[in-house]
């Protein structure tokens, strides 16, 4: 089903020329491709414009070359998260697909074929500590690819809250901000207290003995006391990307 | 700084002469009000317009009232949640405040000063069961208190997916949906998929066993392979819908 | 004790010509060998026709290549689970079995003496993602091992529903169905509310953060909504394929 | 849609005059009723012959009697969990319907309107201690509603391994065993290590200090190692008993 | 064992006339009193001139009075913490002792022989809400019975973190902070970046869901990234005030 | 088996007549008695001189009160553990058994029909303080009910060394030694370090906040570093007592 | 302190010559060495005859050399757990003591200087799998080491009841039985009600997934329904035969 | 901003003449650096003249050196934590600074500029056992690097009470006492009992099984019945003693 079909059958259903009933019945037949270990799904991809995703662990190499080879022909773009170097080397060798690039800090593997020429909107990413980059990185590639302006701020974390005050103009000027922290997690709760948009916490594994991988910043955020605030799992960058991503093209009309 | 100040810089603000992050510099040094066992804060009313808020448990009787009475005076909204009829029975003795209402489902005391006129854009909350109503209903009143459209679909967990499935095209209309579910909590990820929208999930306390108070549902939605999919604390229905106003009102604009 | 004797035994026991605390008094001297650091058992095998299993982790290689010779001789089936290829190599070196297979996804060693000529009944097995493969193909191989007839549906998670409803038909038409899925573990209630015969979960180690290596998976599966639904160990493929084969065997009349 | 139209889809799906992907169609669009706070489905109970289903923690006595009373209109059995004798009381008062049961021990209310005639096949239940027979019970009345013919065998622990022993031959006779066991659950064990069917777990919350509320019971019986045990949430009498009754039927024919 | 021989014997130790061997000889015969189920000890009080201490949970009315009874003999100040206030009318009932007062916030009972005259350094506690109140007012009334000026700041939690800045130069003139805070427990962390003197954290039990009881606070601050701050058990207000008087006391050289 | 039957076994036991094997063997075949909701064991009993045991957590005042008057008929002594004082008012009225005794801190029912004139050895119970006296005196209760020799030292937690080191000589002349203690737990150590003689830890739920119920002070004594110490489940002063006669008896030759 | 100078203190404790008291006070001041890093403790062994111990794990090679040399010196036998063979060749390297010997499947390095002539008693291991070999293997080296009579069973897990069974006999003649089981761990409570002696239970950390490492064993056997089961910390074979020895010796009057 | 600048405002808030809200807007613009992935602040080292702090996981050798760097011009001591050898001599190669040390059991890498003249006070850290010593000797090189006095007590964990007691002078002298135990952790409560100064207690991840990783250390000491003690999170030697020596600092009146 090309992409023209898909466009149709959704703005059918907006018109209310289709009920959305048999718009599933349609769809359902349609956008994913059997590879025999994967579906290959170009549903999202289709209605969003956002890039194709693939999620690395446990898949092998070939596996992932597999399904880059194929989502490329599509002409979309890919992020592949959780990827090391070796794995990117892989698929260059066993796709030859141009253009692949290897985001060491964020460990992905991205494909970017159709590059935005305007992002819109703002995100401000705000992380803890310097160990939280990898994580906020993931974050930045994911939102940059899927279209938005994204802005970074590194290591202000609360136990030296002028760091956060000198940084908080920026902030405010966020569409969605994304708070990226391990350890205690306690940045969520102050940035959520000082700004009137969604904040989306990121937990990270970053840290050691009680925090338990990671346990102890979830807990924290889930905890916030300033409202606003929602959490994604432990060093899903990637997702608290999607989210806030989805929230700024909406609040953009970009969509 | 006096009442009187404070109102003169919200209503300048309110009137376009003072700009709000000059405002929030002269509220920083300002506008709470000590009561002793509590500080109360106007802060994010005057800014977003949003009703005042009461976590009750924890407090006395008194203790809320007394903060009832103090925030009633400014002229906004107030919601308290967390409350049971007794709280408001003495609330309401204790203040002869008018207007007090008990939302007993929500278990929340509301007090509507300024109704909302004309609510805006589109809110869908979604239960995964009958006995997630008490949370769902905590977002529905706050989400309306909020000045929102709100619709509350009942009882579609996955184990009938057809039950899901009858409603999808509703659920699709929303800006932002609400997922409250208990157990094993997989309304989320499956609203999640079906949905371009960002899926706000809350998970409860309902069920029993090897659901350890909500542990598991949390788990699951932290876990959820959908993307956009963002958590809040167990039984949060009051910070979900908090999180899904402010998403909806920067879509509308309403801000 | 040879088989003949031990039909003997089970066979008075059922038409009442022995009683049961003298059969187990008779079959307690009986069918185990002792090689010191296992007692290797011939007894369920005897009874069921399903192939001896060898549980390798915590083995030495000498180990298990001597309790591979020991069954070998009975002529039965073998097969050794959560085995790496260099114990597959080193197993074939210590014995010289002629035969012996590594099924490499599986992580199983295969010896395949009496090779099933009609298996029998439906088992149908759905996974939620690729890199829930290993499990379920555990879960195939001994499936097939047992003389059961076994499909393999991969990837049909519930983020992308369209995918599983397409593959409802061939779901429903197992006598029982093995649902293996990490990360949130949804999948099995789904399926649970769509299909009418018993279904085995397997929760998998598969995920990151606060999957805790299955733990959330396994909570999810627990706490099901849907009937029917029955769960085993984290990444037990094995275990849910052994149970999954008792029921089928017993549905088809094959036992 | 009456139960005849039902059937009858059910029928063409069955000769291969309807394909199965219209049948969902069509059921998607009917059998379940809208009372507001709850879908009442008739669903499966269509399909399968069985009782409808009611869950009664968080639904109050008004919604549990609105649900038996539309569910009764359709002629089926009914059976409700987890509800103590005054929910009862309220529901008989509320609704007026003839024949209502409380079974005490079992903490249900039962509606028998269709007494099954011919209990078939053969499922067995066993529990550790005096103190597991509230399970025992849900599991055992839920069993016979459904129409099955079920045994009871009670405080047989492992710790006294003669009366286990004493009763062997008759859990032997079982087409399934339920084993339900609190404390450190390893009746499943012993059992599964008994006989050649089916072993359905169900951990109880009997127990103290390091049982954690049923957390022990129900990892030692995760954690089997004898094959074919497979296992449901703490306390969940009820679903153990379903999925016996599904393997029952289906080995019995019954289906 | 009178107070002088003590002084002389600690004396003794201090001067190099008696080696601190013999010292812990006359000591381990020494002070304390056997009244069947409790030995009441006079060590610490002797030393320390600190106030004696009775946690109550656990013991009866008759125990807690008789203890009560023997220790006022010694004419020292006494406190029990964890009391409620039927438990203070039978202590009364069963005593007579003059002056026993009541603190019903911090659910202390309390007896004040020897006044305090002159309070000594500069303890600050600070709660996150207003339902940390119960335990910072055993903070309170722990630390004035030991002799220290305390002061109490309230509700200046991270969330609104302008409350906490409009407070910060009373809370940098302490010696020792004792930051008490449930649900996220954040405040902590901000506090510990803000001072240079010790922080001690007090987690609470304010909260729910995710909080887990006060886990998630205790989490949180033993994770706390500024330098200085050390944690007690949740809800122990009566823990941080004893080492934060110890601290105070040594500081300011009353000891 | 006929009650005739067991009482010959063992009288001839008693007399010398028959050796344990082989009653043992004939006992297995035999003797427990079935009153339905349990199974009546002599088992234990008849080969120890142990009282028999009810564990009353969980069964109904009537199934009490049957279990007493079928055990009593035997003649032997019967304690019932985990009994609040009206379960043994139930007791009372519905057997009418004289002798009938109530431990009020143990929570025990007792029936004492052969008194033992002289108890063996030397059974040492060490508590840390006085809130753990109910588990103590089950401990204490338990061991005379076994005709042991029992000493009981209260309120000797580590916090305060020399308590303890003014009881170690005592302390050292047990046979077996049981340390009762909850909060840290940390008095199994201390005590394990300074005796000769096998150290059973019983951990209690005594505590708040981190002692989660009694799991801090069970890591404690499992992780502790002075060898001879193991550990029973939290509360567990029967189990304990029990582990701690039988270790007793064989010391003493009084088996 | 010598070794005669040691046991004429002892024989005069025991012949009543000195009194307790005053033989710690000389114990105090002596017998241990302090070599900067550790504080070699010639205690116990004096009084036991028990041989030294080191704990391997975070010592480095040079460490353990060193207390091995310093030990060796007073003519006892030594036993080193937790260490690798490369260790051990460490320490013959940088010790030159004569007769090391490396226990490789107990994983324990052994000196033995003084060997037992004539091992008293009876102490039965058993294991349910042959995966719990190396803990059983510490075990049974450590219980010889310590002079005691010591037999081993194998593989005798409950899911074969019939393999514990046919050494049931064996295991009855212990004078303490150790059981060590992995995954569920319900080898202990089936043993502890087959005999009347102590049983010590070793939980494991064989097993994967819902095991946790060894806790799910750990639960089982603290939650045993048997009497006379006590437990240690999750593969301490170590502690267990430490623990079993003591009581051998005191029972055989060894000591 | 020179350090005068500094002091001069915080000289102004102090004595009046400066309010803090106008303080911490100066404060706002100044004493950090941005260098991109870190914010370097030299706030807390210009106000207590402790030396600078650098957490290294989660950094690159390119960060942590160019940090080094960056710090080391504001010729302050800099010391960094948890560094392996390697990482020390990447900074040395990085960056030729001269006096680099690598402290080895400590793992820290440490810049001494200004050499300490005379070290104030007494600090005395104990240790359970030698595998302690990593954590410890972190707190003993930073209070060392903070001007401090401290001694270091190896080995005496109170499984041998003797060896504890043998130190108690020493260990009294102390004006802070820093207890680093792993296993059961017990060691801080006894040390807590036996001194009058505060304790604050480090748990270690030293030990196997159910010390899970600390967490049983940890417990332990939060629920320390001792007065006086404060706990850090589990491995921070450095939080310790930075807590540690400010308390010192001000007791010695050397801040």
């Amino acid at each position: 089903m090309d992409e023209k079909k898909l466009e149709q059958i959704l703005t059918n259903v907006k018109d209310g020329t289709l009920d959305v009933e048999e718009a599933v019945q349609r769809l359902r037949h349609l956008p994913y491709e059997d590879i025999g270990f994967a579906k290959v799904d170009h549903h999202r991809t289709l209605r969003c414009g956002f890039p194709e995703v693939i999620y690395c662990p446990g898949k092998t190499s070939e596996q992932v070359a597999t399904i880059f080879q194929k989502l490329a022909e599509t002409g979309q773009d890919i992020i592949a998260t959780r990827a090391d170097s070796s794995l990117c080397d892989d698929v260059k060798r066993l796709t030859n697909l141009d253009g692949l690039r290897y985001e060491s800090v964020a460990r992905m593997i991205v494909l970017e074929q159709k590059p935005v020429e305007s992002p819109v909107g703002n995100i401000v990413i705000v992380t803890a500590g310097t160990a939280d980059m990898p994580v906020a990185e993931e974050a930045r590639v994911t939102s940059h690819m899927m279209g938005q302006n994204v802005e970074l701020i590194c290591d202000v974390g609360v136990a030296g809250i002028h760091r956060l005050l000198g940084n908080v103009e920026q902030i405010r000027r966020a569409n969605v901000v994304i708070v990226v922290a391990g350890m205690e997690g306690a940045l969520a709760s102050v940035v959520g207290g000082l700004v009137d948009c969604p904040v989306i916490a990121v937990p990270t594994s970053v840290g050691y003995g009680a925090s338990f991988e990671g346990l102890s910043a979830l807990l924290t955020m889930l905890n916030s006391c300033a409202s606003g605030v929602t959490v994604v799992n432990i060093d899903n960058g990637f997702g608290a990307a999607y989210a806030a991503s989805m929230i700024n093209m909406k609040i953009t009309g970009a969509e």
